[in-house]
C-alpha cells in the first residue's frame, strides 16, 4: 500500500533553484545558484536575538508581529523613504514568501488575474498559481528591461486584479526607475488595480541608481502592497523574517492568513532584526551596496570576457548571463555544463519564464566573500577555453 | 480609496483563541485561553540554537530540513515508540501547523472529504476548508469521547479520503485507547484512507494512560501522517518548529509545499531542537508529565468545586469545562463574565464545535506556573460566590 499524492502534489515541480542547489552540494561545488548573502550576520542582529531567548521571548507571538519590531521597521521606512508608516500597517511574517502568501490571500481572489513582469522570481509565479489565479506576463527585454504603457495595456483584461513587480528585479537586476513607476502608478489607478512590490533586494542598488518605494508616489500608498525582509540585508535567509508594508485593513486581513498559516514569526528572532534595525548605522547599508557593486564589476567583467554576455544589473545581486555558446541543448543541459566543467551552480533561465524564452540564459548569484567569487572567476575563466 | 479585501479574506474568521488573548492582555488578565506552556526552555535547547547562531546556521536549510535534526527526531520517534524510522520520512516545518498544511496539500485535493473528530482544534478544521476540502464531523460525548466504529461508518462516503485526530485530544484531553485506534486502522484499511495524527501532545499523559502512535499499529505505518513538534515540550511555541512523520514518497511531495510557503523552518532554531532531543534525559519528559498531572489535579478540583463541571483529560493541558450555570447567553458571553469577574481567560467552546454544541463550555488551559495556576485558582474561586 502506498499513499497516493494529490493532484496538486503531482503538479506542483521542484524548484530550479533548489534542484541545482542539491545537485551542487553533491559535486561540492561554488553555489551561485541560490540567493544567499555569503556575509556575516551583523553583530547586533545575533546578540538582538539571543538575548531575546535569555530575556523569554520563546512563546507564541501576535500573528501580526511583536510591537517593538513591527515599530523598527516602520521607522526604518520613514528613514529610509519618509513614508510616514505606522506600525499598524506592518505585517511581520515568514520572510518576503510568508508576507506575500497572506497579503496575497486577503487580496486576491480565485480566478483573479495578475500581471507579472517577466523575468519573474519563480515563487512569486508559483504562489499565485496555487492561490488559483491566473497570470498574464509582461515581457521586459535586455539589456535595459524598459517597461512601457503599451505592453501593460496589452497584458490587461477585465478579471486583472494586481500587478506584481520586484524592484530592483529578481533575476534582471533591473531597477525601476521613476518614469516607469509612474506610468505603473497611472495603470494602477486607472484600472483600480494593486501593486504587489517586492523590494527585498532595496539595499542592493548600483551605480547612481535609487531604490523608489511605489509607495513613494501620489496615490500609490493606499494600493501598494510593499514587501521585503532581512534575509539578504542582514544576511540570515534561514531565519524567515520579512514583512509588508500596506494599509492597517489589509494588514489586518493578512494577519488573519499569517495566523493559519504561519501562526507567527519566529519569536526571538523578529528581536534580533529589531535590535539590527535600531543599531546599524547608515554605513553599514552603503558599505553593503559599494561591496556588492565591486562584486558585480568583478563578475560581469569576467562573464564579459569569456563570452557569456551578462545583463548588467542595476541592483540586486543576480546576473543573467546569454549561454548560448555554451554546448548544450538547453539551458538545464548548459548550466549542467557549466557546472561539470566549473564547478560553479547557476540557475538555468527557464525558471525565469513561462516559455522557451530561457533557453539560452542561466542566473548567476553574485553575493560571495571575494575569495570565493574570486575563486568562482577563475574556475568560470576555464570556459574561455572551450 | 480603499483596497478590497478578498472573498477569502472576507469568510476567514478571526481565532478565538487570539480575540481571547488580545482582549486578556487589555485586561491584564490570567492567559488560560493559550496554550502556551509556562515552563522555562530547556538549557540545552537554547544553548544549541545560540551555538548554532555562531556557527553559521542562519542561512537557508534544505525545505525538509537540516540533517541532523532530522536524524534527531528519527532517533526520538525510535527511542520512545520503536519505530525505526529513517531521516527520509521526516519534514521539519514551522511548527505542527507547517507541517499539517505542507503534508494535506500533498495528500488531499480540492472537494477530497475529511472525517474530523469533534471537539476538534480550530486550526485543523481551518486549514482542511482552506485547502477547498469538506469537513465531515464525527462527534464524541464527554466524559469518555469514546469513538465506536458506527460513529465513523456514519461520517463515510465515497469522497472520504482522510481522517483527522488528535491524541492526546486538543480540547477534549482524550488519549486514545488501542482498541480505539484499532478500529481507525480498519476503517482506514477498508476505505483506503489516510490517518493524520496530530501528536503534539505526546509527552503530557496521565494517570496510568499510554501513549500510542497510530502509526505503530500494523498497517497503518504506511498510511498515518504523524503530525507533532517542540513547541509544547520544550515551551518553545514562538520558535515554530514541529514536523511530520510519514512515507518517504509524501515527505518528498511535501517538501515541495513546505518550499513554497515555508522556503524552510528557522535554521538556527532547528539545531536548538536538535541538541535539546540529544541531551535532555528521559525524566525531563516524565518529569513535565508528572508536574501537568498535579496541576491537572489542582485545577479539575476547582472546576469542580465551583460548579464548573470539568471532562477531566487523561492528556494535553487542557479541560473542557460546562459553563451552564456561569450567567451569559452563550458560550462567548460567559467567558466574557468569567474574564470579567475573575480575569482568567478561556475559549468560548464554539470554537471546537461545527455547531452550536459548544455553547455551554469554555476550554481552559492549565500549563501555567504552579504560583499562576494557584492565582487563577484562588481568582476562580470567586465564582463560587456568585
Amino acid at each position: 500500500m502506498t499513499l497516493k499524492i494529490s493532484k496538486r502534489g503531482k503538479n506542483i515541480s521542484q524548484s530550479e533553484i533548489r534542484s541545482m542547489s542539491i545537485e551542487c552540494m553533491r559535486l561540492q561545488g561554488i553555489n551561485m545558484a541560490q540567493g544567499v548573502c555569503d556575509l556575516p550576520v551583523p553583530k547586533s542582529v545575533l546578540r538582538g536575538a539571543k538575548l531575546a531567548m535569555d530575556n523569554g521571548y520563546n512563546i507564541y507571538t501576535a500573528s501580526e508581529g511583536l510591537p517593538e519590531p513591527r515599530q523598527a521597521i516602520a521607522d526604518k521606512l520613514n528613514h529610509f523613504y519618509n513614508l510616514r508608516v505606522s506600525p499598524t500597517e506592518v505585517l511581520i511574517s515568514q520572510g518576503a514568501t510568508g508576507a506575500f502568501y497572506s497579503t496575497a490571500q486577503a487580496l486576491l481572489d480565485e480566478g483573479d488575474e495578475v500581471l507579472l513582469l517577466e523575468p519573474y522570481y519563480g515563487y512569486h509565479a508559483a504562489t499565485i498559481v496555487a492561490l488559483g489565479c491566473r497570470l498574464n506576463y509582461v515581457r521586459l527585454r535586455p539589456p535595459e528591461w524598459q517597461l512601457t504603457r503599451e505592453m501593460l495595456e496589452k497584458a490587461l483584461s477585465s478579471r486583472t486584479r494586481a500587478i506584481l513587480i520586484s524592484t530592483p528585479s529578481n533575476p534582471s537586476g533591473k531597477v525601476f526607475s521613476l518614469k516607469e513607476l509612474e506610468l505603473l502608478r497611472d495603470v494602477c489607478v486607472e484600472h483600480d488595480l494593486v501593486l504587489f512590490s517586492d523590494e527585498i533586494y532595496e539595499h542592493f542598488i548600483y551605480d547612481d541608481h535609487e531604490h523608489i518605494p511605489p509607495a513613494t508616489l501620489p496615490e500609490m500608498r493606499e494600493r501598494t502592497v510593499t514587501l521585503s525582509g532581512f534575509s539578504k540585508i542582514f544576511s540570515v535567509t534561514g531565519w524567515r523574517l520579512g514583512y509588508a508594508m500596506a494599509a492597517a485593513h489589509v494588514i489586518e486581513a493578512a494577519a488573519q492568513f499569517n495566523d493559519l498559516v504561519y501562526v507567527c514569526a519566529p519569536a526571538p528572532l523578529q528581536l534580533g532584526i529589531a535590535a539590527g534595525l535600531a543599531e546599524l548605522p547608515m554605513e553599514f547599508y552603503t558599505k553593503i551596496a559599494d561591496e556588492h557593486q565591486e562584486k558585480r564589476n568583478l563578475f560581469c567583467g569576467v562573464l564579459e570576457r569569456i563570452g557569456l554576455k551578462p545583463a548588467v544589473p542595476e541592483g540586486s545581486y543576480y546576473v543573467m548571463a546569454d549561454v548560448s555558446r555554451i554546448p548544450g541543448n538547453d539551458d538545464r543541459e548548459k548550466a549542467g555544463y557549466i557546472l561539470e566543467k566549473t564547478g560553479v551552480a547557476s540557475v538555468p533561465g527557464r525558471a525565469f519564464y513561462h516559455d522557451e524564452s530561457g533557453r539560452n540564459l542561466v542566473r548567476f548569484c553574485f553575493a560571495k566573500e571575494f575569495d570565493v567569487l574570486e575563486d568562482a572567476c577563475q574556475k568560470l575563466e576555464r570556459l574561455a577555453l572551450f
